[in-house]
């Protein structure tokens, strides 16, 4: 009893649901269509919770031929076995529509992975009246994932307003200055707003599984 | 009724208690020890719970006068009225030796914000049964504050472990491609292991408060 | 009629005031004390507006011998000659106190050049009614220059509220990921409020000197 | 009485213009065609000022279906309602024919937005002379919008030369340690020339706000 | 007698088999098909060793003329008269499976230059459980090419396991903080596990080639 | 008499020729094809040298309508009016066969102005022999321009040997570390080979003309 | 038997020993010398081999009070119990004078673990005959250590001539481009010689514990 | 014979002077006062031409025993035996007087070595009519060596207005977006004025070697 599968081209965590209350989710790029369907398969075997596979393109989601998945375009997810939602209320916030793509990766995995999602689209600081009118609807949250490109402001704007974590997805949103979101990368991590946590560039992905921690502690 | 006294330097957050559960903290470096007076005791005033100020050097701290203060002096923080521990366990869990005073940070924010805290160090992954070792510590917390310079690759192996919240804090032990921290940085934020979140160089304070907004989830 | 004086070590250029209603301000990094006297009485003799020294140390400033000067120890300018205060408001804003030097700087030298200039400081977005508390200041001014380190987030929001013009200063404020204040700068340059500008970071003056140029449209 | 139209895909701003003078302008990377439409539509619905969208590619234009619109190719950007020309003159300065397409945004919507608008083109300071016979329109503008890539060396000779508002335009023009625009925006910030504001990298758009801004200071 | 053989469009280094025990590897990239040709030609004439050309694409290696030679796609290489395996056993670890591509090419360039190899896939440390089940085959090798992306944390865990040279290849998997490999390469060079040694990113030959330096002292 | 004629799209520098030899090169990129061939037109008329438009590709080259021009489509080059070869000796020398197209460029742009030149390709230093049997060309020219990517060691050898002007183009050969040219740029400026000057990334055409530059200290 | 000894402030791996031939070598920088000594002492106590502690100041050093150690200034380096020179012989070449500090602790590390040691001072590429005449010395070797700042194209030219492993230490010897060594960690990384591998910047330490790892293979 | 001194802490390449007219120009930082004192010994009795020390700080200086030198505290440069001026006239040109610095070892090797020097200070383009007002003596110049730090402007408008070779050295002079230098660098290698050269940040010594070397070419 090893905790993982070996299927050549991969060895499945299959230990990871035990470990961490979900199964391995597998990373899409760089990775054959008939691989993919190969690690589906040996999770759907191996464990009972939601399996997902990111960051997969139309073209490849088309090849990939386990039965029971479905295919969110815009989040680029592939999901079988969708949790339900659970009581854990995440709210995702983007500052601009630019954004929408990673903030509907990230609302897509949080789902599917039992949490409930709610979205407050483009409040970005520009117009802050836009944000504080949403103030009810982050103050109802257990978690604010916060999705911006460019200088990534709403970070701290929705950091100072609400008690909850926060947690910040830099976009590659916007040109020059911006470096392909490492500046908002930078800005969140240096937010005068305390206790924001930040994760990696784009990944809407990433900021849903740290939300599912959280519930490690709504739980404990 | 404004939120916030205007002392002319400086406009204290007076509302931030009700907001979000603790008094402003003061960011010591720039300020006079006569300002870091006169904020602490405004804070002390209009406010009930602890109040900080961080990244304070023994010489400024010495000219700071306000009553039943204390002084820690590898954390560089200033307290008054600590408060009690509560039940929410954070486990702070260092790379090497070389990273303790940014442990110490977190860990002292945290115990002075009423968090219970335990410390597991030198526990880098040169020799990962070390870490191995200490998997209950790890698995008894409610969230763990990994603090690691270099390449930071203790980050993902605490992640790949818990499946509680890990807070990944970066330091600028090393040299040369350490780059002050930044590589550290870089690769928590590309974990391999997900939902790790990251908080800014060298900031034990920022995790000690990410740490602290998770109790709002454990309070929910 | 060359339009300079050649003292040797420096080429003075004496049509400055002529051509830009301003005579040249004087860099002080890297001069000796006889050079910046030499350039100052040159300059006092061919012009008639007032002279200033920047980024002069104290020590340096006790050895500038020609009479009439004042010295600004926190904003580290020398001035003499300063202008009346004109009709032109400008507004300096700050995130933090720690950013109180380079907005020292813009204060002392827009003073010194004829502007007339109130601040606002510690207005941060981590507690964003202080600055909405502060609006009517702001629409006020004819012109507001912001002083922001860490993520500088403070440039959007204001950028957000008023129509006037906006010079954002990023600061070397903050550790770690505020990179020396490349942060700042990146993210104000980013800025989803349209039509802001930026100089230099640290660079009070840069943005005094900028505020000047918008009398010649307030006077056109 | 919000201050804002909640499409669901976007929150337009509709306080905007009695704020700032100007409706919202809307951005176009990341929104599809539909979407603009929708915001446009309501901007236009809400608003009494020029509607504008910027960063628009030929196809996506071609798809957009409010009745009354322009699209310019070159300057990419869409149109409703332009202002007629008022008394403000902003001169664009090109260093070289291949910034052009950065100008010609500049250009385009400044004078959509009521500016009155010269252009001097391919001034660079290779032939310092070609910059010299252009002094008089330079004299007679109330701001110039400098465009330069590569080195953006032009700044700082416009810079030394008129007395009013300059705002420097980086591009991306060049190649190798042009590093895509990132060389001429640092020069631009570090100029010799006092007092020159600077914004993002090839944002036109930027620019001509920013020009808008100073419409405000001449009309005080 | 000059020791290399002067095409005219490169002079091939003939002395090099003779010097290093190896004719020259041809690097594919810019170079004609026809090029490539003259070059292998020249080196199967004047040589008795292994000949490969490296970082070929499929439509470029079909144009390549000389008899004898065959095409590894997913390594982009092409090999004429393969060494036999030799005794020096070279273990080729993996971090994830879309590092794949890279460590074809360290194996297959390692095969064809008389090293034994073994592939142990994807362990990474984010179920450390993988890796430590390797040990074995880790153990078994005379030396271990540890290929992985992102944060590049496999190379610490796997040099403090293995006594023998650990030659590290940050790989370009990941995006945003990945930073195209070079995250993965700094975290290398810093890694806490003492002696590890670093190649180029994604330069899965160069590692081949140090490991091939190895047998020097295997065999002295 | 304004020293340049004023197309409307550009200004070209008519006075170029009777200032520093040459009539004003053009830059391509960026241009129409009919900008490019009014400029030629107006460069023809208006000087009596060589005429050259770079980094043109060939469909816009196609469409470049000047009789009498030359289109060399390695180093993309036009040229009308090409110089005889003058008595000024520049040596190319290129450390690989991937760096030709650099090297090209600069050889092309050299002959067309009038340098005599020699190519010495494929010296670099991992076969140092190959070098050393160069050094009698290498001896003979009055300059010698290197080319060279990844670690661009070539420039140090050769400026160890020679006497005379080294002019060192870095370029864009290599991959991952070789930071598209940025790693051959950074090596060659600090070459421990004293005197050597360096030029833009992948830019054979300032090398050359750094090289014409020369000739007017050879005709002093 | 846990493997380690917890000493509080640490946890020494005294497992080290058996796994890679070698106690663990001691991280000076950020301990105290209390922390040295009882880290020291423990593995004097629980290991057969060399002690070394690294990176020590020599007023640190003075105060590790642990008898029977030796302190090398130049290397830096503490040793208790150094392994007697074995059969293996490293070469260590410099490309200056200046890179002498690294090359030193490389050298003294070496020692302290069995490596017979010979060094090659100053034989930079700017004078590549001085490499050539050491020749003989670098062909004797079973594994050549370079160390070089600057540009660091010795690592180059010593890869093209020698067989055996090539270790190499790009240095922070240099200024402004050098940028503090980074520039001769690219550099070596490109190596047109192919096979080399490379450290940390100024880890002379790195290198030896490289060549350490070598001594299992020569062993095998 | 050798061609090199070896002096066990140095190989004096006593072969230089031969090779390129000038023996070795020692570095002095990281070493010894005692082994710059031999090295200079050596390079006295074993060739005919000055021998120089760069970057000598004046305490170092001061500890150098070998008689004769003479040393200049500005430029920190030690010289023996310097050379009579001759025909090769080099115009050093700096932007600012804080410039000085460099320009003045620029100016101090390049007198050393035989090159007759005329400076021109203070010229940046923000007062663009003292550059001009210097043509003539930019004119006269066989070569111009250009100081500037910043945004290192005065390179292109220099390289504008002559004929004669170029060698343009970027000074740190500046704060935060001049990055060190790196701006002015960056700058000067994308300038629109083509042909010119450059030397690393700081490198005066760098540009007077490359002056020399144009001696070659005057001889010739």
């Amino acid at each position: 009893m090893t905790g993982f599968s070996d299927l050549g081209y991969a060895r499945v965590d299959t230990d990871r649901e035990s470990r961490q209350g979900l199964p391995e989710v597998v990373y899409g790029p760089g990775k054959q269509p008939a691989e993919i369907s190969g690690i589906v398969t040996e999770l759907l075997d191996r464990s009972t919770g939601p399996v997902l596979v990111t960051r997969v393109e139309p073209d490849v989601a088309a090849q990939v031929s386990v039965p029971g998945g479905s295919y969110d375009e815009t989040a680029r997810l592939l999901v079988w076995r969708p949790a339900a939602p659970g009581s854990f209320r995440v709210c995702v916030a983007t500052a601009g529509t630019s954004d929408w793509p990673v903030a509907a990766e990230a609302e897509a995995v949080a789902s599917a992975i039992g949490l409930s999602t709610t979205v407050v689209r483009d409040v970005g600081v520009a117009g802050i009246h836009r944000l504080l009118a949403a103030r009810d609807e982050l103050d109802r949250a257990d978690a604010v994932i916060v999705v911006a490109g460019m200088e990534g402001a709403l970070a701290s704007a929705v950091g100072g307003l609400v008690a909850c974590p926060v947690i910040a997805v830099p976009t590659s949103t916007g040109y020059g200055a911006a470096m392909e979101g490492v500046t908002a990368l930078l800005a969140m991590l240096t937010s005068c707003a305390a206790g924001l946590t930040v994760v990696n560039i784009d990944s809407g992905f990433s900021a849903a599984m740290a939300a599912h921690r959280l519930t490690a502690v709504a739980s404990r």
